[in-house]
């Protein structure tokens, strides 16, 4: 048991995205990956999908999720539910910053982009 | 892909907890559940542990996670690390509601109490 009491995102490499791993395999765990972002109005993730199931909270802000052809756009307090292998790319589309929970079933996390080419994360996972 | 707009804790069976379930197999994934609960001030879940992966997110009020003899008390943004099989108790130490996120790396959740006796949660995991 282990308790991590900072959960605030810090800049990363990617460009209007900031983010914090607040539990993954560094902690002890086998099986999940727990992120917390913020993205800036206009940012957005590069399209892609994982190899196990995620799922993101948005805490606050407004956003819009694009998987395989359907858009649905989402605000604070609500559930995405992204089973393993589903590319998607999120937005951020409203005017102040999009705070989420990423959720992954996996730790470390592999990421691929739609061609299935693995992408590296710039953070631990 | 399928967005969940409601995140609103109902009164659940078990006294002082109130729950929904965000994610589950019910939404078509297969390795997460993902809960939030609100605990009501001196309100406790029983002891017991998984047998997948745990993280607790704790979003607003106090809290004290005891496990294996370790005592450590907790607020909002702090993230409880869980591996699989550690017994664990959360008590609500605060006068105000205690708000979780619960983050379980499988669906459905197998909850045990800490003799193994396998506990029959009251609400779809």
């Amino acid at each position: 048991m282990k308790v991590n009491d900072d959960a605030r995102p810090k800049a990363s490499p990617i460009p209007g995205i900031a983010h914090i791993t607040l539990a993954s395999h560094a902690d002890g765990l086998s099986e999940l990956s727990v992120w917390r972002q913020t993205m800036s109005p206009g940012a957005a993730t590069p399209p892609h999908h994982h190899d196990c199931d995620e799922v993101v909270l948005c805490l606050a802000g407004w956003g819009e999720v694009h998987s395989h052809g359907q858009v649905q756009r989402f605000g604070a307090d609500a559930t995405l539910i992204l089973p393993a292998g589903r590319d998607h790319q999120i937005f951020n589309v409203g005017p102040t910053p999009l705070e989420t929970i990423g959720i992954l079933a996996a730790t470390p996390v592999v990421t691929r982009q739609p061609d299935g080419v693995e992408l590296t994360l710039p953070w631990k996972s």
